[in-house]
């Protein structure tokens, strides 16, 4: 299990260097991390204030959605003609960091953030982390080039990208400095990136709150005792919300995959998604699944929603991303795992508020196989609040999610069981 | 860096039978997980109740230190005639998961409980957690005989008791989920312990809950401001913390060492240790560093301590390890962390209960190599209070205490940096 792996003791050099090369090496990684979590936390901010500015223009502007189809075939002929392999996305990245051949290409960054413009401005359901985190894979491309890092290096490098992209999209360095580590492989966390991770994550965070960027908030009303029903009531919900999460991965595993036999032209299929949408936005009358949907999560924590809303976003939510527009899929599984805790809150006997926030963080656990990200993230959006139920549940949640997630190129080292 | 590792995508079963397998794998884990939580849940119990019993004894009777000498003689008889090898203590626990060599004798845990209540009747400087965890080792070994588990899981079922004896010594389900995993292996965590580590931690801990045990609560009064000159503080200061937790880990190694070379007898080695210790106490003039000194640790949240607290306390407690007696290093980590932070009060401005709060978490994030228990351990013990400079904290601490640490047997797969 262990023994095929390079024991570091056998090979340390004389005390003298040892400590020389710590220094020297912590030097380069605070620098590099800082430069990555400057430069990222800049991106996210431009990010996120275009994509709040684009969602305004849409809702104030509902004819917009008649031009999603084109917008696909936009995003098509992009990633097309200008990709340079970059339209795997995030899972690109992933599969970079495993295998370290090839480039990431550097435009892979700006054309996430374009598309993702175009399928906020339009009314895709989707979020915007993929784009930071993209972005921040690209800005650490750049860093390696310029800087001309080893191999090695470069893919621990790639993390801290990813790290500060994640920790300024969200404003949590906490849940951004493990989720790069976490999400690359589940099973094995790589500890000697965790210095680069650590400084981008809270540099870009910091970066971007002095840009003047303010996070969504959401507030959990009433936490529930630790008592043996609410925590069988836990345990109970986070299984389904586990289950919730390979339903969404599945469905849009499913959706790409029929697009990849029937739909092979990337433009035509971001057309047929772009259809789609706007006759299911007719057909249930509602434009509330469309782009982040925040009004609707925040309704889950504060009153009531419709009882199939998670079952939507998931529809809507799978057909966008899996046809190939872009933006990010946590929001969205905060949408689902929200909705759904919220009506649950009908069959189980627990604040809504909390049912809401304990759907939001499982739902994401499961979907992304990261509890221990899903877990800091909760820490850092609800102040520590029910800390014990959400430990539980995102550990429940990853179980119970099975080899399933959103991101196919993750690897898994051990069985989960 | 990965390429060696078994990838379990490419052995993945047929569905019905990944599910079956799936099932039963969860079923068997979650059953031994909380078979062993309930026994390591009582054991604890008994632990915890007797220590705070003999621990009132020796303070009503100040003779008894005149003891400690001769104690050493029984423990180093006990290790010497009766051990079988166990003397190692949580090294041997470490390195048995490594090697999976051997076995772990039973006779570890009543041994190691029987020495912990001798040192502590008769005053020497530790922590009663090492003895839950070693405790927790022997009854998952028990349960593995009892069971037959193959070799991989009865290594992951050894971690789960360390996780139970973990959570109820600490009353901190969440760091013990983590902890083994964590312990045991520096930058490679094992996710698929995770089930029965999880299980058993939170069984554990509600099992002592059950028996009536209470764990010690310290409350941070006043959470500084996060802004850039309270960060740099905690960074300065986190550096400190984790070059203190070297000095400790060095301390207690050197002292090994020496005893190993000059004092092979081991009933010779604790007697000597115990005479240095009733020196120190007349050489200074106070009991405050014998037993777990839990009263110095409230006093370093609530008012002042002696300025070199921290220092008696290393000495103190290096000796009382060192040379061979029984306990836990965590408390005195606290102890340590804890009187730091109160004595750095002086120097930096920032209030003395969170100071104190952050050199006890630092300290044993970077003596144990555990920045994620640590962090874990602060959530629980301080209620989410101030979590983001207790993540710096532990991550910093853990980056400076290199590869440094009180567990000689730990793997560090991938050097810090």
């Amino acid at each position: 299990m262990s023994s095929n792996n390079n024991d570091s003791n056998s090979t340390i050099p004389a005390t003298k260097e040892r400590y020389s090369t710590f220094f020297t090496t912590l030097f380069c990684w605070v620098l590099w991390g800082s430069i990555i979590g400057i430069v990222v936390g800049s991106t996210s901010t431009l990010l996120i204030n275009l994509n709040d500015y684009l969602t305004e223009v849409r809702q104030n502007n509902p004819y917009l959605i008649f031009f999603l189809p084109l917008g696909g075939i936009i995003i098509g002929y992009l990633y097309m003609y200008h990709g340079k392999g970059s339209r795997k996305g995030n899972d690109m990245v992933l599969e970079h960091i495993h295998h370290g051949q090839g480039k990431i290409p550097l435009i892979m960054g700006p054309m996430v953030f374009v598309c993702t413009f175009i399928t906020h401005l339009l009314g895709g359901s989707t979020g915007r982390e993929g784009a930071a985190i993209q972005m921040g894979a690209s800005i650490s491309e750049s860093v390696n080039r310029l800087f001309k890092v080893n191999k090695i290096d470069r893919k621990i490098l790639i993390l801290s990208g990813i790290s500060g992209g994640f920790g300024s999209a969200f404003g949590a360095p906490l849940a951004g400095t493990i989720f790069g580590m976490e999400a690359v492989m589940i099973g094995k966390t790589r500890y000697e990136a965790l210095i680069p991770c650590f400084v981008s994550s809270f540099v870009s965070h910091y970066v971007a709150e002095a840009w003047g960027i303010q996070h969504d908030t959401f507030t959990i009303q009433t936490v529930p005792q630790i008592n043996g029903i609410n925590v069988l009531k836990v345990i109970g919900l986070s299984i389904i919300f586990g289950l919730i999460s390979i339903a969404y991965s599945q469905s849009r595993h499913e959706i790409k995959s029929l697009s990849d036999k029937y739909l092979k032209n990337l433009m035509f299929r971001a057309f047929v998604g772009g259809i789609v949408l706007i006759a299911l936005t007719y057909l249930i009358g509602s434009r509330d699944y469309l782009g982040r949907g925040l009004p609707m999560v925040n309704q889950a924590f504060e009153g009531q929603v419709p009882y199939f809303a998670f079952l939507a976003k998931i529809v809507f939510t799978a057909i966008t991303m899996g046809t190939g527009f872009r933006g990010g899929e946590v929001i969205p599984l905060f949408f689902i795992g929200a909705t759904l805790g919220n009506t649950l809150s009908f069959l189980v006997n627990l604040p809504t508020s909390f049912l809401a926030a304990l759907g939001m963080i499982s739902v994401f656990a499961g979907a992304a196989n990261t509890p221990i990200t899903a877990f800091l993230l909760s820490v850092e959006m609800f102040h520590g609040e029910a800390v014990t139920f959400f430990f539980m549940a995102c550990m429940i949640s990853f179980i119970f999610s099975g080899h399933h997630g959103i991101y196919a190129a993750q690897k898994i080292f051990e069985p989960k069981s």
